[in-house]
């Protein structure tokens, strides 16, 4: 397998608030990408909540809807990472647009009959004040796989505080050592497996 | 226990389109609303995409925001009750939405430091054309009872088909008659627990 | 509402590990029973892995089962409080077996066709190292209010440490504040919730 | 790549019911089974519940532990496919069982200080009567992940009824071809990630 094989990952970071406010997600997320250009990816980071993406699950939701231009960077990407943060325990309402957005894939097929998905691989990163990382991993995880996208070993890159408490990732003073690895594999693992799936794609059935 | 006391209900309608278009969700809504008027509740339904809910998790996100003036509504009704489909098994985007903008609540407390939302009785809806409405309500009860709302007994009321087929609930030519059932235990359940707690609230801690 | 009525709890703590073992969930689960019982309620408390819980969804699995007996001091308690570790993210397997086992509860009614758990109220405690507490609160509210517990306002009590790390709860100097205060709540709310059921069931449908 | 490795996969069907009562999760695990034959993969079928699996973390719990022996098969296997039962929306406690035991695999590592899940792939099969196949997916998916195991793209197998009805996955006539086409996904997926991981592990980081 051709190591130098350049890659395209796709970051879509779903923070509540517009930039340029600082983004305990697009933090990660760009740690992430710095992993990963350590492997010959290029990335193109995205904060959904300055685009206008439309509620619905077509591909195209019709006039000012900023889907479609997002849709075609994934289409051109390897990699898609989501960056969350977690509201309530859940994955924000602007990462749930995009998994409905992404639902539309399921009738998006190429001539052999297969999602146009397939061949890409699908990563997780989660950040929250507290509690609720593996939860919103575990809604991620389904749903991208649901949609096409192949998900690597190691589960998600993520941080949350102790119970209850208010402090951000992004105002940590260090990456905690243990976190520091998880992103470290995350990248590895997401662009180890992207290589092979990019010229081995699934078989039709 | 007064079973006369006029009673209020809000009920967010959480599907991704925008009104007039047929909604499932607000099919149900309906139902239950009409079961809730057979013991003095007046229903007030709004379906949340017509309205500009802006993305935070603060009471008010500022200029254009829609949601100061339905939290208005919510803390005057004794009743919220969440109609929602499911997308890729988890609750609309919309509904999140919400969600995060109730979250706000955790705030919002009365001379005795209670929260505002205690007292009132949280229901749920879901539907969809398959499979998910165990899990959304589940993430409904978590984040409804977080945020100071009671759950009642029975469930939520619900209605999905069978796997990977497409009929909308709005498209049955009849309510199954468990379906029926469950959403005349859900109206009792929800108005016999808001009645109490209308006048018996929670004691301050 | 007379406030003196004695109530009786019968809590279930689902540490993967037998007695005379530490758990945390047990050191939590006695602070709410400490808490409850300044209101006038017994408690009685079960570590379920002591005992031999079989598998199904009946309420009596034959010989050997023992959760006829336990389901006999659930359906004298007035709260049911579930105290539970976080296994992977998700409610330990010993909990998901008495979900299971409650299901039963389904098919079993009184003289008016209610549930035998109508009445009853459902509450919920959550420890882990690090991560799943909300989610595992999510399983088990809807699970509860499905087999027909009401779910008090507050959310569950509920401690997990920083992202990765691996205290336990029970090796805390200290329990912090804000845990502090949500067990107070949680015991404070069951007991007012479970007052009122006590004496006014849910109507018959 | 060489399309005619030989694989292994083990299949760990979750069914609360000891054999050789019929299973719905066992019957699209022999169907998947079926499908992965075809690729030249020999699948080892072990129905859990029969075998006495203690509740734990460790990798092996002790005196008359069947964990440990049914690890070995585990790590023998390149494919291991989960098949569980739906339980008030949930997966079994069977499976969750299992999950708890392969969490200690993070504390198992070989020279290099890979997980030795790694290069292996985790598939998913769910049935039920009615609703859950979604979220037991994406637990399922998300702890498969977190402990070491690759998800290929396209979902979980599964099937389940309309809301609130009872029919069992054994009992239906035919299998719908859309549930067909998904167990065959499944098995094409499965394998072509796995053959790739077998002699291409992730790397050391």
């Amino acid at each position: 397998m051709e190591n130098t094989v350049p890659l395209k990952a796709l970051i879509l970071v779903c923070s509540l608030t517009p930039s340029p406010a600082k983004s305990s997600s697009e933090h990660m997320a760009k740690q992430i990408a710095a992993e990963m250009d350590k492997y010959g990816v290029t990335s193109t980071l995205i904060r959904a909540v300055d685009h206008d993406i439309k509620p619905g699950v077509e591909t195209d939701m019709g006039e000012g809807d900023a889907w479609p231009q997002i849709r075609r960077q994934m289409l051109e990407a390897d990699i898609l990472l989501i960056a969350t943060p977690i509201w309530v325990g859940h994955p924000a309402s602007v990462t749930q647009r995009i998994i409905e957005r992404l639902d539309a894939e399921l009738s998006e097929t190429d001539d052999e009959g297969r999602l146009l998905t397939y061949g890409k691989v699908g990563a997780v990163a989660v950040v929250g004040n507290e509690d609720g990382a593996h939860h919103v991993s575990a809604e991620l995880f389904q749903a991208l796989s649901d949609v096409g996208f192949s998900i690597p070993a190691g589960g998600p890159a993520y941080w949350v505080g102790e119970a209850m408490q208010s402090t951000d990732y992004i105002e940590l003073e260090e990456t905690p050592e243990m976190v520091a690895k998880t992103i470290k594999t995350l990248a590895a693992n997401s662009v180890h497996l992207a290589r092979f799936l990019k010229n081995n794609n699934y078989p039709a059935v």
